[in-house]
């Protein structure tokens, strides 16, 4: 089997996942089920999903162990984008090529369905830490904390009120950064590793990882807005405008190889490393 | 001391152990830190945080092992104020006579605002289950459920959607009423029992006793409404505009009867019981 073919049944797994979930929800009222779905399984890449069950199944845990923490993160990137489309956000007409939930549900709508995508977050979480198992609660802890006002939404709220990009300095971009994109990439991470019971070396070199990968990643998305001629590739700030092109290269290459290194010495031939090199070759 | 004094240091306690947390909160922007007390601590009379807290009590626990929960249900109680009267949904322009949060700090920053105070409410219970109490994750679990699509999401999306009054049956209007503000009431009920650790007859006479109160509570509120002459007086539907005046308060008396009847029955002397007659006599 080829790589995207590997990807692509992975992929496939995780929605086939939330979809199941989702339909099993009953008595939904119908307007608020089918934005639920729509918002949810939109063809997203899993990116964040697939970091938490490969983290998982890399030190030996079945992927059923991490499969609704994997849906949960994915319920609640999914549930920031809405909120984030919404006109009093950043106004955004389309995602993925598609209607965004409020141009197709109404803004109230897509208000609630955000709402009901991070409480089902918890609450798939909830049904797994039932069982007394504490790493359970833990990995809901670190994905909580990844969410809220120490991460994604403190990074939204820094976003709303950020000065043009002329006033802002790459530290300030890089804290920005950390919270509103790295903050759930590292929650995907740690929560993979902590359901995993690795130890604490393991831990240290993961966080590591993430903190690596998550800069990477962003400088990647940069590029990539820049050379499809989006809309986004003039927001400001971003690491382009910041720093410039070269530069913004030569701080990609770093954090993506340093990344690399560390996922690679757990097992060189693991999805993570081909996925890795996909991602930045 | 007076009824009064002992239910505003009631108030004030809960108040003051949620100050002190969101005061904890550190790194917050700080225009999301002062909004996230701007919609919480706004002189709500706390009803549910003091059903939670007065509930554990009564069964021979601390008020310190419920408090958490209740300021978790403060927190959702105040998201859904914050996002409902947004210009998508009720568009109100007040709430207790001040400006709405959108009104203060802007639409995007009150869709934030009630993001993070979801998000709150489970990074405060998370904090309490890492313990490995079971209790603490069970309680978690019934907020959960009550606060999303098994319950208040599901009866603001429903609301959403509703037909004018004269369309709208008594039994749809109690389904609706059952997910939007008595899911939470309920929620605040059980998840004080559970914390208690209470016995199963017990949390049996307690789920009566939540359906009770909440639905009295409701047509309460609705005689408020009318009585203040309020616009919510014609919003559709309602218990008065459903059953006309006479057969609501006829409605109104058979539940807070039945609910009193359970709530003396555990202890005729308890401050839910002297409660009980302030709110319905």
């Amino acid at each position: 089997m080829s790589f995207s073919d590997i990807y692509n049944d992975k992929i496939k797994n995780i929605d086939l996942y939330i979809e199941n979930y989702l339909d099993g929800l009953d008595g939904v009222e119908p307007t608020l089920s089918e934005s639920l779905k729509y918002s949810v399984l939109n063809g997203g890449k899993r990116l964040r999903s697939i970091l938490c069950t490969e983290i998982c199944t890399l030190f030996g845990k079945d992927i059923s162990v991490a499969l609704p923490y994997a849906a949960a993160i994915e319920f609640i990137h999914a549930y920031s984008l809405v909120h984030d489309d919404l006109p009093s956000m950043d106004n955004a007409d389309t995602r993925r090529g598609m209607p965004s939930c409020h141009k197709k549900f109404g803004e109230g709508n897509a208000v609630l369905t955000g709402d009901a995508l991070l409480n089902l977050a918890y609450e798939i979480m909830c049904d797994q830490c039932i069982n007394g198992d504490v790493n359970n609660v833990k990995a809901m802890k670190v994905i909580a904390n990844c969410a809220g006002v120490y991460g994604m939404v403190n990074g939204q709220a820094i976003d709303l009120k950020l000065p043009h990009c002329d006033n802002v300095t790459e530290s300030q971009l890089v804290r920005l950064i950390e919270q509103k994109t790295m903050a759930l990439i590292r929650a995907s991470i740690i929560s993979g590793a902590i359901l995993s019971n690795c130890d604490e070396n393991k831990m240290k070199l993961l966080e590591e990882y993430a903190y690596n990968l998550g800069l990477a990643f962003q400088i990647r998305d940069d590029f990539e807005d820049e050379e499809e001629d989006l809309e986004d590739a003039n927001d400001c700030p971003n690491f382009l405008n910041i720093l410039g092109k070269d530069k913004a290269k030569e701080k990609l290459d770093f954090h993506a190889n340093r990344a690399y290194e560390i996922i690679s010495s757990f097992d060189k031939n693991s999805f993570l490393c081909e996925f890795h090199k996909k991602l930045f070759n």
